[in-house]
């Protein structure tokens, strides 16, 4: 019988779509609420903490990604949340609604950072984002990075940049006072956001092998260094098709398919998880913000010489245009034509360009052809030459 | 010096981008309102309606589609209209407005019929569709097919299925009436539109190859079978990726890029056109409607075994949801798992999920492989597994 122990669900069983009930009846049993306080590989059994020893033939780490906290005086006052899981974001909105709050302050300027921007103003609060870099979403630069600011700006979200938090205290007007490198700020609601790192104690424990990224390392079968523990989700590695390395990419998608993959494995159905190529979206107010592949600084990290070009487009063809705006940075290697990567904010359509071009990464197209790809066209959806065939012809013409 | 010889805009040279005038600036000779009356290859000339001849080394034949007519007693009668360029438009629009149109009959049930049902709904009119097969958008059959006509049914659009028009008479009630195979309709205006094929009597005079379609034969760099003689658009033929066929596909996103490369070709720098993979999508009333690829039918005629899944999903997450539909029909190969087309229907989305698939189709992907391409996920623009990786999936169970 396979079994699943999990805490992650525990606080809000309403809200899992199958009950332990359920899960027994198709021969899986569920065991919420409990801990696991050891692993013993040798053995082949798990200790829980109800002191009962599980065997096991094939052992599966879920244990998912921890948050980063920044390490400063105060990060654990009454009104500093993460946003790691569902329970974080249900004991964060119970508190926004008992507490009223009306000031938040957002540590960290990356995606999740912007999401919580919006969620919060929709609250009607005020809503400052601090972050260590000159802009917000980093990888999103240049005319990108401003055209996010201008959002914000409009939205009255107040980015703080180059700005460092330095400790939180008791306030007086309201709840918290975050001390920063350029002054302070008054909070009800403090979320720090500045990242996450794969929760590896279990498998350190008990000497599976970490990557150079610090995650658990997989293959493709999403076996781990030992051979009867598999790894997925966002404790573990996955291969990035454009770098040719193993990087860390704690996204839900990502999770979901190395899981498929290593229980067709387990089941006895050979299966590889192809990798990634980097894809990556977000909704900013009225925005589409997305990316895929490597940026311009990430391409050069990785060995390519790159050639980037940045225009402004339509998502849908001009006759029929109100004043929408769609902004585009695609990169490409010099010496190959190869396609890298791509960045696109737009009013509408910036999901979709990103998608065609995830698909284009990924059979590692090269410019040239990018710039000719039969896209479904209608003056709706796009001009004759839509915006990917304008950038990926401007770069050709650079080669 | 170029020379451009054009009729087609003849009758609105307000919508002119530039004028001949300022053509001339640029080197182009521009002539509008001029004729050609013949071609003599062996001189290399180009008789004028003018009387003028004019020399050329190299020819591009541009002449574009014209409009297939039913061929039926009374086509010719005032009031009935073809649409096949900017003039056609403009005289119906102005017809519509003139004679104070209440009632249209459209013959034919393509793309063309669609988008102009709904543009004779938007001014109020009575609209009756008929086509002789029996479903609207053949390319989109089955569940969407239904989900194409539910929406024409939702916006008080009458579609006559398997239905011949027999004569076009004066009417009494309204300016016309159709007779066809199913009984009399009333109309105050029909239009034609049962397909466009290659203008391609200048080319046959002067020996010029036609393929089997009928239309002019190019080769990648858009040459005829004479060495001087190049070809463009809607009067010449297009190779098509996935059936491995040089086909006839009148659209106008191919058209310009072809004509790029021959440009770019005669400029003297060699370039070669790609082909096109088959992708095509409309918008009607609600819906976006896109396909790229082949449907199952061409599958088998193009000597695949086509396996297809048919699903219901949804453009977001499913939390974020309001009732949006969103159908996908996918068909891979049974022996090669390759993918082969995909038809997509929905409240939104539909144009996205093609456009990705259109590049997978260009890069030969396997179905495998599609069922984990990596897309930018975000709730609000899909689930964590997206429509296009649940079909995949599901065929790849099939094969």
């Amino acid at each position: 019988m396979p079994y699943y122990i999990g805490d992650v669900i525990k606080d809000e069983q309403k809200l899992i779509v199958r009950t332990p009930e359920e899960f027994r009846k198709s021969g899986i049993d569920v065991m919420l609420r409990t801990g696991v306080d050891g692993v013993d590989p040798a053995k082949g059994t798990v200790s829980l903490s109800t002191g009962q020893a599980l065997p096991y033939d094939v052992l599966v780490i879920a244990t998912g990604a921890e948050t980063v906290w920044p390490g400063i005086p105060g990060q654990d006052l009454e009104g500093v949340f993460p946003l790691k899981n569902l329970t974080d974001g249900l004991r964060l909105k119970s508190f926004l609604e008992t507490a009223r709050c009306k000031k938040a302050v957002i540590i960290g300027g990356g995606f999740i950072a912007m999401e919580m921007s919006e969620a919060f103003r929709s609250r009607g609060m005020d809503v400052k984002v601090m972050d260590i870099l000159p802009a917000p979403a980093a990888r999103w630069g240049g005319e990108l990075g401003l055209f996010i600011l201008e959002e914000l700006r409009n939205n009255s979200v107040e980015f703080l940049p180059e700005t460092r938090p330095l400790s939180i205290e008791a306030g007086s007007q309201c709840r918290l006072r975050v001390k920063t490198s350029k002054g302070d700020l008054d909070a009800d609601v403090v979320l720090v956001a500045i990242g996450v790192r794969g929760k590896v104690g279990l498998a350190e424990s008990i000497g599976v092998k970490k990557g150079e990224t610090g995650a658990v390392q997989v293959n493709f079968s999403q076996k781990t260094s030992h051979d009867n523990i598999y790894a997925v989700g966002e404790c573990c590695e996955v291969f990035n098709r454009v770098s040719r390395r193993w990087i860390y990419a704690p996204l839900g998608d990502v999770a979901n398919k190395q899981g498929r993959i290593a229980g067709q494995n387990i089941g006895g159905t050979p299966g590889v998880f192809p990798g990634v190529v980097g894809s990556q979206s977000f909704k900013l107010f009225g925005l589409e913000v997305a990316t895929t592949g490597l940026t311009e600084a990430e391409a050069i990290k990785s060995g390519f010489a790159p050639v980037s070009e940045f225009i402004w487009g339509l998502p849908m063809a001009r006759q029929l245009s109100r004043g929408e705006k769609l902004g585009l940075k695609m990169t490409a290697d010099r010496s190959t034509g190869r396609l890298l990567g791509a960045q696109c904010v737009a009013d509408e359509g910036a999901v979709k360009r990103i998608d065609t071009l995830a698909v284009a990464l990924w059979n590692e197209m090269v410019i040239q052809e990018v710039g000719y790809l039969d896209l479904a066209y209608s003056p709706f959806y796009g001009g004759a030459w839509d915006p990917i065939h304008i950038a990926a012809q401007n770069i050709a013409r650079k080669l």
